[in-house]
């Protein structure tokens, strides 16, 4: 099994989502080893690399692209980071797994993807929900025809509580931050393109996010070139968890899936039959597809195949949420093309 | 039991919906009995009156207005003759009870209101799914705060197959025939008003549609007056069946209602897991319904109460139907203030 | 439609399950009308018959054998007086529809039977639950070959609440009272006989059901003809409502259905996802079953075919319900051979 | 985190349970590592050390009892070794995790028990599916009263495809090879001691397991010390998969667990509404329980607390298993005082 030798990948950023990759590259991924955790806080990289039995360990990620033995790179760090990391890492020659959104600025994001693109390294994005075996079974089977030709997609996102104020500031708001998986998922899905973007939303569960700038309640009405139209409703606070479901309707049928739960217990009593919440949140929901996304870019890389979820495939979503903000500030639907002619 | 004589209905119209409540009139209805039937296809009528034992039948529904035995009627004829019939009915002084829509237009729907309103006789609308034990219970919920402030509502309300091109044409489109429903579901749910509408759709299902000028897939956003917004989602051909869902979701948490199934069975084999497909179509789906919906018209004659859905709830979601069919021509949100200033 | 006469039934019996009859032969049962109503409490009677304008009302049911425009009768008077009415009735020449059990001694069965068959008149036994959607389409796959050969059956049946321990008392224990049903779903399911039976069970809901000499609670294994085993499990009080679930299991897969619910909503809060209970007992849970099964009488009538549930299939399941009492008496499998050589 | 120093495990047996234990304790259980890998086919551990990057490897488990640096050992050979390698095990100081069934002979099973005893040492069995979600959640609604007295428990525990005969005849036959599981989690959920069995069953699935000399579907009523009754339903081949699921019946309500599915994906079409089987079989459902239970025993072995499954709980299935065997054989109940006085 093992003549082949591990991919040696370096994590930059030791936060809670650079925990989650270096874990599992450490113990679940085949074929990987973390090879050293950068962090500007060589704090959280040195409790990172000794927990995982790591030996280099540095606060400066360039001691990272300057190790030839390391074939790849884990970019976790700050949303701010991503597309300057991926230029470094293409520039020295190493396979990139960057964490989502690439930026926030289209420019930003068009320059990393032609780094990548020049250096013919990989470069997957972090859109893990599309690892995860209810979305994939969705897309298998509109893939397969069984749904016919698309003509409905519905995604409920609902998170189970709002960040802090002082995030939302910078998240680049909701749609940027929250929605993006949406509109990822709902590119995933369909298999086409969104041409046009009607966002509805507003602040119905905390004043302080639209002191903030922001809104936390939207409905988005989404149109496909295939013909197709979609919505996507999200929400910053459901007290019942993390809600994540899908339904695609098409001309030869439907398919939905649901919460996952952390038992199959129903309860039955004489006040009513009760059935677990939804399990709590992302950590909890996601954590096979983060373990399956990183599956499938070691395997990329070993095998030099294309990757699943590609640098362009990090941008138009961002285009998506462009349109749709400009859609709620503006009250009516936008088109993608206003936003990049 | 029976100290109190029964109300005498004369059911105008012997059509498909006509059948339904003069069958329920005369053996499901506690406190009422078919006086007499009326159709202009009086053959129609005798085959039904002789089915149920009613001896009046007539070609003219005059006669049964000029009945000073007859209580009330239910006015089950064509769409163009509901507002002149319900005229008509409360000049002699008759209770009402009158299928949807009123009329298509809203100044006929207006003068038909008036008429009611100086005679002063019970006027209900046939909005049967209010009394739809599901929705009823999510209703319930709502009013009884345990979904805390309304957030996002969703419909869902797919046909299993489409009405024919020529019924297409004379219907007014999907909006007035079909999506009226779910515009009154909307109000009865949210315990609020809509002020306005985007509305998204296109032919998907069927060019003969599109060639007799109306869309058959269409997805709706709402705007509440409380600042909830709402979506409903409609295809006039789910393969799977007749496809009739609500979720109401808010601060304090969620009710969702699916559909019914003939029975609970799930078949196991090794080739999956089957249960069953939803009830075919609205005879099945809402029979109880429609049983409800006019013993509760009979109980408000009896104990002289208000009516469940007054003329003023038949005309609302004609003004919402407006609004969604100028949004989908002009692309672009609609105020309901846009209809009628 | 009714170039056909109706079936002209005198109904013997105007408490509980003679109201529900009376009144489904009124008013729900095409092909059929209530002829006369005989109660010796004939104040009882007379309610009933006022409420569905029956005009002959009898304190003695032999005025309904000594009537020749009478067709049938509907036997509903108490357990103790089934065996000599349709002994009566099949003298005077009526068809018979009979409530179970037909009797609790096997010898008085038998005499009936004989009545019945010298007569040749038409007997079907009042096991409702075979014409429940969801026990019917258990039956429909079994038949079909879907499950492919029987190995389990498993019938889950518990009451929501205990009967009075004065009931229990005359009841004949709880096998023929209750268990009676879920013995006559067994054969029916099946396909097959049962031919031996191992009781287990106590007095575990309440003290004064073993008082009256009674157990409360059972699990029951049956060994059929065709080699499958069953288990039934009973119990006189479940807190959460009426339970009556089914599973058949076989070479080819496996069928199970579960209870009838009052509407189908969820609601998802921060203290979980609640659905509905069951519905509550059997007039809620089986009121379509006890239509069907009289529609079915009444069109064997009609069409002088087979009826579906023969006075034989009433007096099997009591030699079963003998069997199991023989078997918890004496704590050992008892074989059907023993109760009748 | 890692001031503790790592419990240092010894596997015996490099097979299919093996290999899940040793990589389980080498990259999923916290304080733990894999000090020493153990087979008679030295080859098996070979493979299996090196991809788990153990250093140690043997081919006589002597030498794992021999290492003072091993502070406890995995039992994972074939059943017949595990009395005799818990006695070394225990000799030699060393902790114990050893799989089900001790062994197929209460004597020997009773010496093992002494042996460890004499030690001290901590002796954990591998009663995996206690540890499973599901299970954990029904024995933790009982415990908690919210069951109230426990009246009738109901576990089904159906393989997706038999083993081969050749097994079958090493086996000690379904009970002590497959319902020994059923009969631990019985006695896990009631809280009560076995002290009755009834046995009925068959060779319905495959001749040749009865020509192997076995049976391969089970019916078994089990009475507990507590009053309460109990079944469990056994098949060697349910087509559909896999099949755990258990319900727990009281005074206060019931709990029910049903089976893990691959994902939620519900698929409607015109052929009906089909959703995914179980997950196949003891590997994929409980994997998740393979780790629990060993972390459990890990951190036993830190915090020096007790095991939560004694070597008495691996031997009170094995005595339930011989009178289930018993009952079968003389088609009667049988006393747990009959197999031991």
């Amino acid at each position: 099994m093992c003549a082949q030798k591990n991919i040696r990948v370096g994590v930059i950023g030791a936060g809670r989502i650079g925990k989650i990759h270096a874990t599992n590259l450490a113990t679940r991924i085949a074929g990987a080893e973390v090879a050293a955790i950068a962090d500007v806080n060589l704090q959280a990289a040195r409790e990172l690399a000794e927990k995982l039995h790591v030996s280099n360990v540095y606060s400066d990620f360039q001691q990272i692209m300057n190790d030839d033995s390391i074939d790849a790179v884990a970019i976790c760090s700050s949303t701010d980071t991503h597309a300057s990391l991926m230029v470094e890492a293409a520039k020295a020659g190493k396979h990139i797994f960057c964490e989502k959104p690439i930026s926030q600025n289209l420019a930003t994001i068009d320059k990393a993807i032609e780094a990548v693109e020049k250096a013919g390294v990989k470069c997957q994005i972090g859109f893990n929900r599309r690892f995860d075996p209810n979305f994939k079974k969705v897309r298998q089977l509109v893939q397969e025809g069984k749904i016919g030709d698309l003509h409905i997609l519905r995604i409920t996102s609902r998170d189970p509580a709002p960040p802090p104020p002082s995030y939302v500031k910078l998240s680049g708001g909701m749609f940027l931050d929250m929605t993006i998986h949406d509109f990822d998922m709902a590119r995933y899905l369909s298999g086409s393109e969104v041409v046009e973007v009607y966002a509805a939303g507003g602040v119905l569960v905390d004043p302080a996010i639209g002191e903030a700038g922001d809104i936390d309640t939207a409905l988005i009405t989404l149109k496909f070139a295939n013909g197709a139209i979609g919505t996507i409703d999200n929400s910053r606070k459901a007290v019942y968890g993390y809600d994540q479901r899908v339904e695609v309707f098409g001309s030869g049928g439907m398919v939905s899936v649901s919460n996952n739960l952390p038992n199959t217990s129903v309860y039955s009593s004489a006040d009513g039959v009760v059935s677990e919440k939804p399990l709590y949140f992302f950590l909890e929901r996601y954590m096979d597809s983060f373990i399956a996304e990183m599956q499938d870019f070691v395997d990329v890389v070993i095998k030099d195949s294309p990757t699943p979820v590609t640098a362009l495939d990090g941008r138009k979503p961002v285009v998506i949420a462009m349109a749709a903000k400009k859609s709620l500030d503006e009250n009516r639907p936008v088109r993608l093309t206003e936003i990049e002619p």
